[in-house]
């Protein structure tokens, strides 16, 4: 008993989180821009931007010595402003984007050569929890699981058919000191129909995919080679340049020609498929906030029948109307019964459309790249 | 024959166009207000203010210098600036508004004073008739039977069971020499709703009000002193004092204290009731634009599946809608999946609404006022 605890808490001892903070967020234009990324937004209405929510949710874990960031260059002023305890240490900045094999596959081996045996978890900056024992609680599983050996998710117990997450079909009990609930993860399942994702729900094997994923840096890069072993080979080499004079001329060589890859396809399916791949499930809240219709029914509960207002200085004058409104502009907004709407006023451009068509803002933005008009991306 | 033709040549020699400019358009907010009117856009899309349609329109009956115009003070420049032919002599400026008997009367009893006589019509400032010749026919033949003493509507086909227009029902013919479609009108009624206004239709004897009114100047002043002398009393004291350098001490001292009331109640209804009214139907399209839902339809062609863009600078990026957007911010405006959208977009309001809901703008102003936000009114 008294060895299980101290293997516990030897697990969180040796805990780092990883905080990709990369994407735009395109479903959430025009109130995400390349400027101003979702994670810069404070989208749960708590007064925080879900970047800084996101921290604040990691730091009772290992403390903030222990919190990597991996960002854009051009948002460096703008975390820094959000994140005071951030020291030049804890942020890994990117030159240009390289998706999420490369950002956490950096951290995860710069810090393994700092400290050898480093357990790391991946936390997206942009989603919402309000549970935070729930949360920290699974995390502190998921960490005993990884010292293991094993590549560790967090799997999110479904609350409703949602069509707009991955999901992780769950398999067999595993007998983990310090992480009772662990599950073998047979398989990862892409965004279902709603047939589909109500047969999961009933099925009550299946768990939201969080984008949570926690392992030994080593594990981590081991399983990563399997699968991308030039990419591996670049993240090491910049790794090893990382803490010395070099590094700037390793990241402008190796950078720029690192295989952009979701850390999905190299790590977390191939673990699965290999039986290496583990699941707490976490019973706490989770959204990803990934389009209008999230913030909608995060700010109303899900009520159909209320209008959400987000913005400091909104003023929104609405009659028979529901949905969101999010104001950037100080502008009076008026709603004349209009139902189930998303109105998104920023100083250059408006957007106007409802719940049901959130998922396809992204093809909006699409056309305005097609059509060169990026003042407004 | 000929004496016909000289005679009707004469009333339109004697004839003087009233354009009454001072309604705001409070269903057309953000649109229209109080110090941009609904006369001063061009919502018709020609390229011209509604102000210079009816200007143009009323031109070519009997000259510029024979167009009366009475609007507020406030307007004076945006109306000068509009109407460059418009002289001093020609033009009624407002210390407050007064409403209509005010207005029209004021004019017909300055031009009565000038020109003992005179025939006149009024019409709004704010009206769309695309059809030049078939509006001019029937004020030629209004002003021969106004010469014959009547008071005289120009009452316009109805092409749908409209329940946003009065309508006047038809009675017998009238042998009027110049006024050959010339019919007795028995009576005004309100706006009805859509069974009474489709049982009006297929009755075949209503027409919509289009609100123009012609007669001779003594007439319409000597109806209107039947319902209100002392109104009566007022305005010809001002008209006595116009055109001297008593002018400014009269209107202080007499305009404030006239009595508020349309002249379809002091002059129009009165008169049918007397059997004094006579309707020229108007076979001329014609449209009061009252609200957003005209607009769409004045722009679309009454089809539902098109989206109707106004504004200068209007930079739209629609998919799957419908509706009418008006621009005066050039910013990018994106609708996706929105029908029947009503989107107006100013530097500091913005108004999301149906076309079903547009008569309901009116309500949101009437708020606005006595929540006592009138900065963007």
């Amino acid at each position: 008993m008294v060895n299980t605890m101290a293997k516990q808490r030897t697990s969180i001892d040796r805990f780092y989180s990883i905080i990709p903070a990369g994407g735009i967020g395109s479903r959430l234009w025009p109130l995400s821009r390349a400027d101003a990324p979702k994670f810069l937004h404070d989208l749960a209405g708590s007064g925080s931007t879900l970047l800084r929510g996101t921290w604040d949710r990691l730091e009772p874990l290992a403390g903030a010595e222990r919190i990597m960031v991996v960002t854009g260059r051009a948002h460096r002023a703008a975390v820094e402003a959000q994140l005071p305890d951030l020291t030049d240490l804890n942020v890994v900045l990117e030159s240009e984007p390289r998706e999420s094999s490369a950002a956490i596959g950096l951290a995860a081996a710069i810090l393994e050569r700092r400290e050898p045996g480093v357990i790391i978890g991946s936390f997206a900056a942009d989603h919402v929890i309000s549970d935070q024992r729930g949360f920290r609680r699974a995390v502190v599983e998921a960490a005993a699981a990884a010292d293991a050996g094993y590549i560790v998710a967090i799997g999110i117990t479904p609350t409703e058919p949602a069509i707009g997450f991955g999901y992780i079909r769950t398999g067999d009990d595993l007998e983990i000191p310090g992480a009772p609930n662990a599950l073998i993860a047979d398989a990862f399942v892409e965004k279902p129909d709603l047939a589909t994702a109500t047969g999961y729900l009933s099925d009550g094997n299946y768990l939201w995919n969080g984008g949570m994923f926690i392992s030994r840096a080593d594990v981590l890069l081991k399983q990563l080679g399997v699968a991308e072993p030039g990419l591996l080979a670049g993240l090491l080499e910049l790794a090893e340049a990382w803490d010395t004079p070099a590094r700037g001329a390793a990241v402008d060589r190796i950078w720029p020609a690192l295989k952009k890859i979701a850390i999905d396809y190299t790590v977390a399916e191939p673990a699965a498929l290999a039986g290496k791949l583990v699941v707490i499930p976490g019973d706490f809240d989770w959204d990803d906030v990934g389009d209008f219709a999230a913030i909608a029914k995060l700010h109303t509960g899900g009520h159909k029948s209320d209008l959400a207002i987000l913005g400091e200085n909104a003023r929104v004058l609405a009659d028979a109307s529901t949905g969101v409104v999010i104001s950037q502009t100080g502008r009076l907004i008026s709603l004349i019964g209009v139902t189930d709407i998303v109105v998104v006023d920023t100083p250059d451009a408006l957007l106007v459309t409802t719940s049901a068509n959130a998922q396809r803002v992204k093809a909006v933005v699409d056309a305005l790249k097609l059509s060169g008009r990026t003042d407004v991306l």
